[in-house]
């Protein structure tokens, strides 16, 4: 009888595939199968940032994922997905899901999680996230001592957002997007435009950094906001 | 005349050395002089999860730092390593800050970064936080599409945390520590106690997990809760 395989969910970092861990790197370095999303036409970030790792002889498997509002069709691309995975998995291989930033943090590998995690052995491999790596480019402190933080998605409505931007210490808006000039305003309308930082794919070579104010619209979805309102990093 | 190092903030994620960056190992293995935080009598974590990569010939300044609530100690621990840090630059030598996790996130980095960034080049290394850590070791997803994730430190008041506790999707406790049972009653007036996890000194080998119903108090300081309300990890 055949030994499943185990199911390695990988976490790559923001983009620089320096700062990939030394977990990860031994994991792809040594895959026999490896498996990643990619948008619809087949672009993957997740394997562009890995690709200098994985190995000639290794098989991909590619979940072409479709970026629609709706739910359905992304949906049937993780059943597909991890179906082909599972089927991998029986015959005995590891299988190595190649993430961006942080496997459990937005990341897709939590479907193929939901899915396969009942049936297969799993290790998640934590990654540097987006949010760290924006902070450590913009020289940006994050929270200190007691100071909280509060990680908000961009698509959120107008209120939810308003409300939760008042309480925040620190303030991370993610998927900023097609959503930029909406949280400019948010932001703006709250007297914290003049300490809002806009970072966009940060560390990769095309990164760029800019206060809010003068942020493209509208932004790549890569792209991050940082308010730090609260930081007293003298202590 | 001599041109002044550069000082390295560096990452080394949440304790399992084989989480550190490519970049963070590079840096480590390469470095001429290496300062670290340590408590007063002179156990050092970051030393701890650094130390097979920290070359022989390595010069170390140790900062003993005292744990007490009055700032006035610790601040003058940072200005006399600030003081010694610069004094390496000035020399010539880049210096290579050892930091728990990522410089930026609850990390004594941004002391240094505070005092020394404005006079010398400085480059950050992002690290693997025990947010993402403790998430990946429990097999818990933190957050999907537009779920928001709130951070919060243990010693802040009842009704602040109370508040938050109610707006949140998921959360996460940092520095339990002794505020262990006080959480956990917090926690379970809200009726999250069920959904609530305990993590202690995740991805190292005396790593514990537990519900936090079960969980010792008081706590060591490197725990954390999460509790992830609102998941549907399906899609």
């Amino acid at each position: 009888m055949t030994v499943p395989g185990t199911l390695y969910g990988v976490g790559l970092g923001p983009g620089d595939p320096d700062l990939i861990t030394r977990r990860a790197a031994r994991l792809i370095e040594g895959a026999r199968v490896v498996a990643y999303p990619a948008l619809a036409g087949g672009d993957s970030f997740a394997r562009a940032i890995a690709a200098n790792m994985i190995p000639a002889t290794a098989r991909e498997i590619v979940m072409e994922v479709p970026m629609t509002p709706a739910r359905a069709p992304a949906q049937a691309a993780y059943d597909a997905g991890a179906a082909r995975i599972a089927e991998a998995l029986d015959a005995g291989d590891d299988v190595v899901v190649l993430c961006e930033g942080d496997p459990f943090f937005y990341g897709s590998f939590m479907y193929l999680h939901a899915r396969l995690a009942p049936l297969f052995a799993v290790e998640v491999v934590p990654g540097v996230t987006s949010v760290t790596a924006c902070a450590a480019r913009a020289g940006l402190p994050l929270a200190a001592r007691n100071e909280t933080l509060t990680v908000l998605p961009g698509p959120l409505p107008d209120a939810e957002l308003r409300a939760r931007i008042r309480e925040a210490d620190t303030l991370v808006l993610m998927k900023v997007g097609r959503h930029l000039s909406r949280l400019r305003a948010l932001l703006d309308a709250e007297g914290l435009l003049d300490r809002a930082v806009y970072v966009e794919r940060a560390t990769l070579p095309v990164e760029r950094r800019l206060p809010l104010a003068e942020a493209p619209d509208p932004a790549p979805y890569f792209s991050m906001i940082l308010v730090t309102k609260g930081a007293d990093p003298w202590l």
